[in-house]
């Protein structure tokens, strides 16, 4: 008599589980393993993953109410995506084109694109079409298989408009698949009625908005945006510290455009992550490692950007980090989704292997969410988040570009999502 | 009473005609310009366009018989793909990992891997299966808005494999709505059996291989690799000049991983086409403005080659080249099927806006392949060959990567996929 489960996916090439090498993320060359089982295949009851083993081993000992096929395709965990700004009014295609004429990200913000043109239109922008807007960009990044992401607040920049913001995302949280961890990034920008008193906005962040987004219960991290012409190491500083006071994660915007010093400050003050470090300096990544600070890659802005520099990914991992990626999903310097496109990027810009690249945009990213082995992995007592791809095996994911080849979605152990 | 025509295409944000400046390809700044209407829309009949202009204004004068709804999208002409590889019978995505950890492309290829790897693998397989893997390479580029192709022999490297994959590709152009004209690209490599007699191998293409080709009509072109680790300056000459005694319009696979002369080469002998060019030198310009040939360049390779140098777009476009963009799509070293793919990475790597990187993925590829101002644009007189965009701009091409954008594709006046 066979054990009764709900599903059971089968029928694929290759499962992709990253469940090896103990507990925690995988550290340096640990990720050089992402878990491939040949013919893999998956057992799940009540949301949770029961097993997973050679579909033949599966198949001996378990029963499903329901049989999914993955038609000779991958199965991988659920994608995990720890750095989005999903929430805005509008998106900023037209930067793109100016970029590709030449102004920098610094030029742009100053001529009022940038940031500030997203915060002047979310805080026009009536709360229902910021929902709808919001579920377009949630139901994309499902489509692409991603089943958990971080997200962050950033483009209200004033109590009442970081507040709708983390709502947002909260109540997107109840109501949609996609599992939102949501982060208050109230110091992405001192906002254009503050420029001529910075002190009085980071006042504004430490004082009121932190503990009031604390207290209703609505981000379980902080973040700031620490870089040349956004805050500065003693302003982000005074931010972290806030936002530790009252009890919140802290994730750091580290030394994107300049080498300011960002990935020490979090290794101080205790970050969980420091995030895009294009220019980290060589004692950031020492500082990293010595407090266990995780570093999350965001390759697809370093090249929607075209930033001459790549973020040193080899020496991350040669120092030992474990190191994650993100798409920075967001209305201006990168409008990609897809965590599949970015493990690609990520491939041909940062000199990651396919298999790297995967267990930095599953488990590594699920490792800075809170609790620890449960996502991004498929391993006995994890959730039950699984992407099925079009594709024989996982090395098509640096191969093939440009095609999401996503057929399926499984999240809590139900399909969400079928091509 | 309004003029009847079989098929309107309206409801869009945008229009792109790509239609303007004359007869020909559009050459350097004035690839600038790609030809935008505000809320553009299509009147079709009998398979080619009647006029393109503003709704209201397209709307007064005809009446379709069938409507298509854009949706508030864009609409393109069918993109145009001049240079790809269809016709093999294995993936090598083993190949990027191989790159990935530090292999190069003349090692990959001493190895046995690269290209003789699949010459090895399409004699072996049976038309049927090449057949019907060609089709869903054919399909996938219909998919992504391409409407027709140029596409190569040059996995079968003898008469009888070079002489059944162009088979393939005529049969295929007649029963697949993807339009293909195909080349023959016998000297690829010089392949294995002829190692010891490169000039044997130069002989059987010249006096064997090109003359049954021609003579069976089976290709209206004649390729040649020349290139470090492929056919020298000398064998190439030979070759073009076979090729052009039988009849056959010229390309070259030029420059890619070395500054060999093939631009040159390519001027003297009055190539259509010099392609890759990664490595070309300014004489090599200056060689192809003198004798119009259009330089192809191919993003995508070079992204998933890793090489260190770009191919010289700019300097291109200031000499006043027409540049074309192409996927090179192929088992090895080019795994993408999607022009808008190619778009991007042609905006983040080359440094292309995407006006030009839109002229370049549709025009100006499509006056590389015989007929002149057919195909490629949206003008009165055309091929109603159109791909229907869920994005509100062209912009969006450069801004939104890893996403197929492409809602409906319409081939000859009739849809021919939709999503």
């Amino acid at each position: 008599m066979k054990e009764q489960v709900d599903l059971i996916v089968t029928g694929a090439s290759e499962g992709v589980t990253v469940s090896g090498g103990g507990d925690g993320p995988l550290c340096g060359h640990a990720m050089d393993d992402c878990g491939v089982v040949r013919e893999g295949a998956v057992a799940m009851r009540d949301g949770v993953v029961v097993a997973v083993d050679e579909r033949s081993v599966l198949d001996a000992v378990y029963e499903g109410q329901h049989v999914l096929d993955a038609r000779g395709g991958t199965i991988l965990p659920g994608l995990i995506d720890p750095h989005t700004h999903p929430v805005f009014a509008a998106t900023r295609e037209e930067e793109f084109d100016m970029r590709a004429k030449g102004a920098t990200y610094q030029e742009i913000t100053a001529s009022g694109g940038g940031i500030f043109s997203s915060v002047r239109s979310l805080r026009e922008t009536p709360r229902d079409q910021l929902e709808s807007r919001l579920k377009i960009h949630l139901d994309r990044f499902l489509a692409c298989g991603t089943t958990t992401i971080e997200a962050k607040s950033g483009y209200g920049l004033s109590l009442e408009h970081e507040i709708l913001s983390l709502e947002l995302l909260m109540e997107a949280d109840v109501h949609h698949r996609v599992d939102i961890d949501p982060t208050c990034l109230a110091a992405h920008q001192v906002p254009p009625e503050f420029q001529d008193d910075r002190e009085a906005y980071v006042d504004l962040v430490v004082n009121q908005i932190l503990p009031e987004v604390s207290r209703r219960g609505i981000a379980r991290s902080a973040d700031v945006f620490c870089d040349e012409g956004a805050f500065t190491v003693e302003e982000s500083r005074a931010v972290l510290a806030g936002a530790q006071k009252v009890g919140l994660d802290l994730r750091v915007h580290a030394d994107e455009l300049a080498p300011v010093g960002a990935a020490e400050l979090a290794a101080q003050m205790g970050a969980r992550t420091a995030d895009h470090l294009v220019m980290v300096s060589p004692e950031g990544i020492d500082a990293m490692v010595n407090e266990n600070v995780t570093p999350i890659l965001l390759p697809g802005t370093s090249f929607s950007l075209r930033l001459p520099n790549k973020a040193p990914a080899d020496a991350m991992i040669e120092a030992g980090l474990p190191l994650a990626l993100a798409s920075d999903f967001n209305p201006g310097t990168c409008h990609i989704s897809s965590m599949i496109e970015i493990i690609a990027l990520a491939c041909g810009t940062l000199g990651l292997t396919v298999a790297q690249a995967l267990v930095a945009a599953t488990r590594n990213g699920a490792e800075t969410l809170g609790v620890s082995g449960v996502r991004g992995r498929i391993q006995p007592g994890a959730l039950a988040d699984l992407v099925l791809l079009d594709v024989p095996n996982h090395l098509f994911l640096g191969y093939q570009m440009g095609w999401n080849p996503v057929r399926a979605v499984v999240k809590n152990g139900e399909v969400a999502w079928q091509r």
